[in-house]
């Protein structure tokens, strides 16, 4: 029996949109969802009990950081990620695959598996399907990612096949080697780059396998926004429709609604909380980077339709001199805030479907957030 | 009349250890105090709800770094320093004097006041004792310190009679200058280095000018701690008993009650936020530096007699993880630990006089933290 077990509750009549909710042995997920990125077994400037105020549902962590720093070895001995971290809500770590193809360089394919050096000490390392699997079993997640080749954009269509083809044959042995299968739920992924026939091929091979929910993989890597959209609209509906759908690193306002459209029901990015410490923050009104010279006296919260934490409490001149200062409360100020933002944007997406008003919703905040398409 | 109102609630029959209270426009004090520092109108790391939890009864600002960013008049525009900063607990303000002449060769010094080059853009600046009031009363703290001069250590004879004289020349002029009187409370600053002499006359010509509160100024500046010790045992005893006495720049846990012990009702200093943020804790059992391998698989809390947030939660093995990974958290947590630490010590020490056992409570704590005298 699997760990999870996914309920599609109602399918949007004018678009792909769905709504559902995951079990998982951590409590209940309402998709769809965005998570948040904790990749060293923190989601950057944030408590956990700060993600629970904004309705944190699951949050994601990083198989290779994790083998890194501190090593699964010792989150194992902990009790686990969610003991280590003091995190008792779903957690999805996905499996090391896009870090160490992100490497370049410093790394190399064999149908074995991947040969690497460390991005922090250039220590030698080789992860395996198999190898990946054992690191995600010792980590504990309620979901995991089967090991997977992310491939490059662009790449041609030979490059493209072999990949998604070895991928296949990985995904095999990550369901083979997968231990803990009534406590943690293995995520086969589609590959198959920006070719049609190859999205094809893979969603055949990988559902074909059987895993109880499948990634859309590859996506988001360099390719322009309607490139994205158009292998979205072909690739989900090659997916089983009881099972949940991820796509994997997407996470701007836009294209989470996008996706939402076109049959997602799962996605996670480093871009809220990354632009955060930048000093940038969402708004309903599109982007506000808070260093700029026009906030300096501008008494006004981030978003004055935002009622979070940082928009009941703080203005954005404040904000500004933070930012301006490096000070940790203008990350922690501007993390909260976009992740609640793009939780609530969630929530509003989810309530939108429930009552037949997707499409309504999503004119309206674009047109406010500032996209006219 | 003056802004504060202070009581003198107890004194120690041991010692000179004295338990009081300090009304102010943004509520009371219970003294001895530690004072945590908000340099840049945020105490690092920290969120104004945290220090609450924590029972932070008043905070430090500093004028030098407000003036510099965002400038006074923005912090004015803004509502004054506890609006801009969501703080609505008591606030003291340095005059800025310590930092100007922390600058080394970036300043000279005249009778008429401090000319210096900013630390962040090199520009020209000029303060007097009447530009630090006017600064101040712009910032709107409750309690408001005199420009005074710190004197080096070591520093001789000739040097510190001059300093310490054009200090009471300068507390006059702050004194005149002052405009918030009823709003803001204006402390006088002793000077006179480590000359027994020389602190009895600037305690006499800052007393004859009379403020409702005294710092003594000049001290933990370099000089080994039993002469800080002796200079503090007849100093204190130089200043009014119906007035609160302010050691300004000291905070560690030895200090703090030996302060106490001398006379001493508040304190303030960057050392815990600052060793927090490098990966140190104060513990029960003395320093813990999270960094250290032998805490690798520490699965017990930083201060296993400890009950805030961090120890409740976290181990000392994921604490460490996030120190070397240099992440948000690992600030929070320790800075938040550390203050929990200081400001539960000295709740404790007001206990201890409450119930005349303040010597035995050191005794305790210091065969316990480490220290054998």
């Amino acid at each position: 029996m699997s760990a999870i077990k996914f309920e599609l509750i109602k399918t949007c009549k004018q678009t792909g949109a769905r709504l559902g909710k995951i079990q998982t042995p951590h409590g209940e997920i309402q998709t769809p969802i965005f998570m948040p990125v904790g990749t060293l077994a923190t989601v950057k400037a944030m408590t956990p009990e700060e993600l629970k105020d904004i309705n944190a549902q699951i949050i994601l962590s990083n198989t290779y950081h994790l083998y890194m720093r501190p090593g699964h070895e010792l989150v194992e001995k902990a009790g686990g990620l969610h003991k280590f971290m003091n995190w008792d809500r779903p957690i999805l770590t996905d499996s090391g695959g896009f870090q160490v193809f992100s490497l370049g360089p410093l790394r190399k394919i064999k149908e074995e598996g991947v040969e690497f050096r460390s991005h922090i000490d250039g220590s030698k390392h080789f992860i395996s399907p198999e190898k990946a699997i054992e690191i995600e079993n010792a980590l504990g997640a309620d979901i995991i990612m089967a090991f997977d080749e992310c491939a490059p954009y662009p790449a041609d269509r030979e490059y493209v096949k072999n990949s998604l083809e070895r991928t296949t044959r990985w995904a095999q042995r990550c369901k083979d080697a997968h231990k803990n299968t009534e406590r943690q739920a293995l995520f086969g992924i589609v590959q198959g780059g920006m070719y049609k026939d190859l999205r094809e091929q893979s969603a055949k091979e990988i559902t074909d396998i059987g895993f109880p929910g499948y990634a859309i993989g590859g996506l988001s890597v360099g390719e322009p926004k309607p490139i994205m959209y158009e292998v979205l609209e072909y690739t989900t509906p090659l997916l089983p429709e009881d099972k949940p759908r991820y796509l994997m690193g997407v996470g701007s306002p836009d294209d989470l609604i996008e996706g939402v459209l076109r049959g997602v029901d799962m996605f996670d990015c480093v871009l809220p909380t990354r632009i955060a410490r930048n000093g940038t923050a969402f708004t309903s009104q599109g982007k506000v980077v808070a260093r700029n010279a026009i906030y300096a006296d501008d008494f006004r919260p981030l978003d004055p339709e935002c009622d979070c934490y940082t928009c009941k409490n703080y203005t954005r001149a404040y904000i500004r001199h933070l930012v301006k200062c490096n000070e940790i409360l203008a990350s922690r100020l501007l993390t909260y805030h976009n992740l609640h933002f793009l939780l609530k944007l969630m929530e509003d997406v989810r309530t939108a479907i429930q009552e037949d008003r997707l499409m309504d919703f999503r004119n309206e905040f674009f047109e406010k957030y500032g996209y006219t398409k």
